[in-house]
């Protein structure tokens, strides 16, 4: 069984923005600069927040967190990303989610200009990703799709099953692999809650991607020998195997599935790394006006 | 086997739409106005614009067709394209398809204004169906979920397959009926050219939406009982059975198929006639402001 190593083809990535930002410099312009808004003090939140950060920090690119309390008005929010959008010196901004549940997430994350929308969220950049025009993909989507093309994992003519369909995650990567591209012309399937024959979904794909926020979910028994499985999925749970008396696990029972699957992403170490990898090409791709 | 009659669906519907012009009237609001722009001399494009103005006469909207030859140039058709989109007269504007090769039609079907985009084309509007946003959807899809709505058709847990993944039919669809909404929460497979194992999928599915462009391509032995099938598809064919010398057939071999499916769409007379109540239905969404 094939690990499909996120963790470790983060630090390649992270090595070809560094030279990137080498040549940016040599031309007298200057790194691409991410922004973060944050609201609250949610600790998961500071810990993504604190992640991408550092992978600024490591490739050379410039960042800035802009922190408010949770009782913030819309307003302040919205002028401040209004500002972002004009500034010439940022180059793509995210707003960390979830918000508290005062504020409207879409009114927040859409008000940020497409051209800076480095996380894909924006409509105008889903549309056009439906549209296979060039656009910022979604930053997990594009870090999945990152990873199989690493592995030379071929998804034309396979049968993909996607389950779960948010709009950050789910169905956003059903798109990608349907496309009419290198990394897509898979025959997808997108399951959710409502779906019924699950198990007969599973048995018969040939890559599975989890995204539906359940521990430990897929197990051995419902899937196919040699099925490619990427884990969107990251939990908590208490273990007695380490001193922090917690443990990360996906949506996939790892152990149980690892005998028949041909290729796996661990948890954690898989998509985690491939969403900020993609967070930081997006930007990358921002400072050199690629896409707008 | 239960004809889903999409001609008289677009009586009853063109029924409620005068209605709502005559609303309009009463309350010294003008009609909506539905406006073409239609290039070159294609004699099928003709005739849709033709079904689409008479469309328009019957409700009691007002249209307009702009004609340009086939040697127009891009810059000509922005103009107009931008006259329109300021204009607080027309409410609708749709760009008939195919347009010239020497014309870039993303270029201009992108410059309509988002908020007059009663095809649904935009990137926007389809960003915004993907996120469950308010939007004009897409016409043909919009006209398949509207007539599955009309026969009480469940999607719900459904396995729904898609055959064909185009921008303004297949892809849409797929995400329309993959959706969190009422006429959506079905399973979805969408199919197309590279998919390697189309049989065991139309063999397993209780809804198929064909898309493809292939002549009487779906055939009894592909489905199982009582299967509802929605056919998307329209060719003109050579028969000895009409003065004419043609008949129009679509994706399903329908005569073969009509001993096993529940439910069938007959071409012509199926989609056809919902995707013109659609680009309506829109129309008059944009005249009273609804969307955006």
């Amino acid at each position: 069984m094939i690990i499909l190593d996120g963790k470790g083809l983060f630090k390649k990535i992270k090595v070809d923005l560094s030279l990137e930002v080498k040549k940016l410099i040599k031309l007298n312009k200057k790194a691409p600069h991410l922004s973060a808004i944050l609201v609250g003090d949610n600790p998961a939140s500071q810990t993504y927040i604190n992640a991408k950060v550092n992978a600024c920090n490591e490739v050379g690119f410039k960042s800035s967190v802009f922190q408010y309390p949770d009782d913030v008005s819309e307003n302040t929010l919205l002028k401040k990303i209004e500002a972002i959008n004009k500034s010439e010196d940022i180059d793509g901004l995210i707003v960390q989610l979830p918000l508290p549940k005062n504020i409207n997430s879409n009114l927040i994350t859409h008000s940020i200009s497409p051209n800076k929308d480095v996380d894909g969220f924006h409509p105008i950049n889903i549309g056009r990703m439906v549209l296979g025009l060039n656009c910022f993909l979604p930053a997990t989507p594009f870090g999945v799709i990152t990873l199989l093309d690493e592995y030379k994992i071929e998804t034309a003519g396979k049968n993909c099953l996607v389950i779960g369909r948010s709009h950050i995650v789910g169905t956003p990567i059903s798109i990608l692999l349907s496309r009419n591209t290198k990394m897509g012309n898979a025959t997808v399937t997108l399951a959710h809650s409502r779906t019924s024959n699950l198990n007969d979904l599973t048995q018969n794909a040939d890559i599975i991607i989890l995204a539906l926020g359940v521990p430990a979910f897929l197990k051995s028994s419902m899937v196919k020998k040699d099925v490619i499985i990427v884990d969107v999925g990251i939990h908590r749970v208490p273990s007695d195997e380490t001193k922090s008396g917690y443990k990360l696990i996906g949506d996939v029972d790892f152990d149980d599935v690892a005998n028949k699957a041909s290729c796996m992403t661990p948890v954690p170490g898989g998509v985690g790394p491939m969403t900020i990898a993609s967070l930081l090409r997006n930007t990358l791709y921002s400072a050199k006006k690629v896409i707008y």
